[in-house]
């Protein structure tokens, strides 16, 4: 800011100036070139430059559902800290590796758009919380690539947000935040999660 | 940089240069507009845009210990390769899921500020060493919101830096890195570890 | 854009406006400062600022190789899911945690570069598919530091991509693509990904 101050404004100096304050407009509003493709910088909070809900399906193997579940569980819960609160215990410990369907409809016979490969594990003595890390793996009309996700799943709250931490293929090096939201669930074998992804750095 | 030697330097090119600068360093020292906030840029390796160190406490189930553990073991170490080296074994294989206290002062009954969701496993024959992926979960009156953290955690080594890969809430977007340091052991049952956080790309 | 078309081109102005452009031209092509270092954006998608092929040989532990072995199975496939499709089975759950040698030539016996620290798990019924984390762990003449992976490994696709999330060390801040394509496999024991890593975002 102080370079700016030592300059006296006069017409000359002003026309430098717009043209000076137009080339960092330029920068600022078009993006930042990264490896030659160009870094996208949209609106606001608000305004991602990409943004999709889909509909996560987690059937859980059940002992009995061999051709529908597309998830299982691969560690037992740790029966002491999963059942220190209630009898019915939190599954403190199981992890559930999965290949799930993924929709953009809620109904799990609605237009798949990917599959979510990745894994799960409850992770609280207190209450139904979870981990997760995962892909999500498109391979339609509309998309080919991947999306890399992690975080918490912090399944009390009503919307939890995870991160977007990378892509490839059409979401090449795409970063951004997901909003879950668990939008149903049946006993013990079945949830669906709203997932509300917005990318915030997308190279176009 | 051959664009600027074609300017013949005269007192009015040279003024333009000035601006040209200035609006350069704008760019630069504000940080560069993404998605609507402001990626800030700070000053150099050892000043991060946001900086901060916690202890992070692990409590292992020991098979008496149910209320005070916060992590337990959910796979047995491949016994053949944790004791290639040694009869007492490095827990090559061992799976840890963790729902770990952090404080901002290193006794476990300081005051937390987060808690750590996520794993750790160890994974080598010869001497212990681990790697790991956790959310730091806040939810104090300082921080609301996540880190989403994931590395090699080479406990051989005095320090070892870890990826900060994202963040939400008052981390939105962040990355940055993690210096984890073994402060303190007991037993088998319970370690602290120094987490130096720092972060390079803050959106604020 | 129209911030420029307001300046009638007059001689004084396109000195200006050359002196601009350069300005501009300084920032796209030699980065933008983050936290002190430089980001590098280099030339495009097929010129990334970091360009490298590794070789990751994975030596499963079979019950009688514990010298050579580098990984083990620590979950067990879930039966009814990983035999769905055949009786052969396609190891859906299995998690396998590893530490295996990462060359700079095919040859296992090759100069090593590095280790690569952390899991991956089949995930699918029909077919072989894995999903993977780990560290490219480098301590060698050329570079000491880390590269943090993940992203699902498409097995049955002849290359398929995952994301480089984070670095550490030579490799600070680091974010890019992995190709990853099966090298070779002896059996169920042994196989080989050439792993052609570019990164995008580097700081120099």
């Amino acid at each position: 800011m102080q370079g700016l101050t030592i300059i006296k404004p006069s017409p000359k100096h002003l026309s430098s100036l717009l043209v000076a304050v137009a080339a960092v407009m330029l920068v600022l509003l078009a993006g930042v070139a990264h490896g030659g493709r160009w870094l996208f910088a949209s609106g606001s909070e608000d305004e991602p430059c990409k943004k999709m809900t889909v509909y996560y399906h987690d059937i859980l193997y059940s002992g009995n559902n061999t051709a529908n579940a597309t998830s299982a569980a691969v560690t037992k819960p740790a029966a002491a800290l999963s059942t220190a609160h209630s009898a019915n215990g939190t599954f403190f410990g199981m992890l559930v590796v999965f290949d799930d369907l993924v929709t953009e409809e809620q109904a799990l016979w609605s237009e798949p758009v990917a599959r979510a490969q990745g894994f799960y594990f409850y992770d609280k003595k207190e209450q139904y919380n979870a981990w997760m890390a995962f892909s999500l793996v498109f391979n339609s009309t509309a998309y080919t690539g991947t999306l890399n996700l992690m975080g918490a799943d912090l399944i009390a709250e009503r919307t939890r947000d995870i991160s977007v931490v990378g892509g490839t293929g059409d979401f090449f090096m795409a970063r951004g935040v997901a909003t879950l939201r668990t939008d149903s669930f049946e006993g013990l074998y079945y949830f669906r999660l709203q997932m509300d992804i917005k990318l915030y750095e997308c190279y176009v």
